[in-house]
């Protein structure tokens, strides 16, 4: 390529040689303006019919919506514009044609439903706002990972092919490996806690996971991205402060450097969470949502929070929040119960008004409690030795937790799908693109 | 946990409690050390047996080595002490008791065949050499990051469960997707490129890459970290900058922020690559290769580089460098001929001197190519649709690359066995932990 300039930097009075798609031709009959679309904005470039080139002109006027081309020419103030300046093309070579017909509209004019724009990503990220949503979690990612190392947190990497599910076998995709059966991990859970008992003792892995769930809601994804954090001589609460930290630099994240992208979402009214977030035990959770009468049954204790009490309960506190002290009956066995209390689990789920976005707690660390809790579950902790043994080494006490990627980032931006917040969801009926 | 003070921290006159494991006891008759290791370091601990609380000391004589302890104490200035200071304890608790035969000895006093090592991470982990590692890859992942945004390249996550392979049928692992067959990706290239094609341009992904090669060497992983990079408007010699540079950055950051690591590796000639890498054309590199007289048979126009001739080329250049212009024929159809001379590609390849890092090239954006590509490998273009489809609607030249994560530190540290650089390898036989 020639030395390009984005349209936004584009300054009047310099020669430049701006590339991308053609937005929008708008013939005015003597005049015509082309509207260049980069990925830094938009520019006008004019087509005057009778003073230009022929050639020149004719090209402008012919190239199809969204075909890539390449204009040189010098930028000219002009108020009238809708960025204040213009390109009087010198030049204007057409790289790459689009047809005619296209599947969706990225100029945004005509709707398309999401399974469309599922199915053209490229050109539904085309669309300010899709491309909004995807820059803003590029920001999130990035801000989040800040995060955990001012922690001193190490970044790991850990297998997506396993020999044995976190929870067992419900709930994994099974692939055929070297002839050996395997299944695509779920969780890094199990990894992350053996690296806490190495010499890192603080980690933290965002990265891809699976689960085979039949769920087909607007808030599932059978291939999510999991933000996991673990921590060496953390207890729960230790934990939530971190989880909690984390969240809040998401949100920073995003109102420092995504100004532009909340601007043409519609957001006007971002916050990021200044105050502590109110910690609420299971019991005064399935209270307060008792109190509201909105559940047609009352909830009792050892009860799982139904989506509806949690939407309930979100309401009344309106930010986010935690419940703490569940019964340990309903949380997975690799959680601790507190000391003083074996029916209460140190587990904890961070909850946005909207929905669960984090589990996390305190771990077993203790081999004897780790091993009888894996034959609780009906699980056969002889499978799970590789995870197992390495208890009887010297295995810290340790807490930490996984936000969903995909549900921060929609609840962040209040999206109605989760299929949103992912390039390429899948999903039961989506494997392709 | 009561607050904690890092081993490394502690200094004289403090009131500390430190936490870790039990590094070693040296036991000199009157006189004891304990010493405790941390993620920050060590910290010798004392024991005056007839001056100290008699159960004091017997729990620091009787604890198992590679137990987790915990250590309230006085720190006091001992220049005889490893690092100058020593905790005088008032109170030692075992919080987690090791089993005193331990599978591996993580003071690395005893070594470890790289199996056992690999079978007991954890342990593996608390010694100083492999912790090393692992903090050097971390640096390694946040200074490439860091890189490709300094570029305003935008992180994305493309889906792992696939529909198609990128190459086709041949090393992909089947997944059974909801009775549908699908596969694990063996690379984001198809993914990244629908994306230059949106309003993103420019993006990145760090993301696992899973191949089902028989091979079994030192440098073949059948799950890697793949770090890809793909700008729209870029051709092969743009691309080609911003590896090198991210390359460079790698480096440089961990000069900058892992000088106590490099140490412990041993590594004292640690070198940033400062210099442009070289740029050989395939038809140079095969000359230099027949100019050793060092291979059986000499190369002719059209082979592929063999093992050996990488290594034979490699000591001769004696730095990274590229090999560009390769023959058309030996590299994949989605990558670009030359305009001027069709038989030869603007494929190039990273080459560190001991092996390949990176492939990458300018892409094939011409919708008819690309399908003629597609029909020539002797894959069937409608299976790839979803893919060749967005090309007929303003596909922008492109071009990018991906650097092989684990090998950018194999050959950074000198690591013999790319399952150094892993924390949790797969090969054909190795599918846990």
């Amino acid at each position: 390529m020639d030395e390009r300039t984005y349209t936004a930097d584009a300054t009047p009075g310099d020669t430049v040689t701006v590339a991308g798609w053609v937005h929008e031709l708008r013939d005015l009959g003597g005049i015509a303006f082309l509207i260049v679309r980069d990925t830094s904005g938009k520019i006008q470039v004019k087509l005057e019919k009778d003073e230009m080139d022929e050639e020149l002109v004719e090209t402008g006027l012919d190239v199809a919506r969204e075909s890539v081309v390449k204009i040189v020419g010098d930028v000219k103030e002009e108020p009238r514009a809708p960025t204040g300046v213009e390109v009087v093309p010198t030049g204007i070579e057409v790289i790459a044609e689009a047809e005619t017909q296209l599947p969706l509209d990225p100029s945004g004019k005509v709707d398309a439903e999401l399974p469309t724009r599922l199915d053209n990503r490229t050109l539904d990220v085309r669309r300010d706002e899709s491309k909004a949503i995807f820059e803003i979690r590029s920001e999130v990612l990035r801000a989040v990972r800040e995060e955990f190392r001012s922690f001193g947190s190490t970044e790991i990497t850990t297998p997506k092919i396993v020999a044995t599910g976190t929870e067992g076998g419900t709930e994994l995709f099974p692939i055929t490996y070297f002839g050996e059966e395997a299944f695509m991990n779920q969780s890094p859970q199990l990894f992350k806690q053996l690296m806490v008992g190495s010499g890192l003792e603080r980690v933290f892995e965002i990265g891809p996971i699976f689960r085979a769930e039949e769920h087909n809601t607007p808030r599932h994804l059978n291939e999510a991205t999991s933000i996991d954090f673990e921590s060496a001589f953390f207890d729960h609460t230790e934990a939530m402060d971190v989880c909690e930290a984390v969240t809040k630099a998401a949100y920073e994240g995003v109102a420092e450097n995504c100004a532009d992208e909340l601007e043409t979402l519609g957001i006007d009214d971002f916050e990021v969470p200044e105050e502590a977030f109110p910690r609420l035990t299971y019991e005064e959770a399935i209270e307060r949502i008792n109190a509201t009468g909105e559940l047609d049954e009352q909830l009792v204790w050892g009860d799982d929070l139904p989506t509806e009490g949690e939407h309930v309960l979100g309401q009344d506190v309106g930010e986010h929040y935690f419940i703490t002290d569940w019964p340990s009956e309903i949380k997975p066995f690799y959680i601790k119960d507190h000391d003083d209390d074996e029916t209460l689990s140190t587990g904890f789920d961070m909850m946005h008004p909207r929905m669960e976005l984090v589990s996390g707690g305190q771990r077993e660390h203790r081999f004897d409690h780790l091993v009888e809790g894996f034959e609780q579950q009906g699980l056969n902790p002889d499978e799970f030795e590789y995870y197992t043994k390495m208890f009887k080494y010297g295995m810290p006490p340790h807490a930490g937790w996984a936000i969903g990627g995909e549900r921060l980032i929609m609840t962040m931006l209040g999206l109605d799908n989760i299929r949103e917040a992912v390039l390429f969801p899948r999903d039961r009926q989506r494997l392709s693109p």
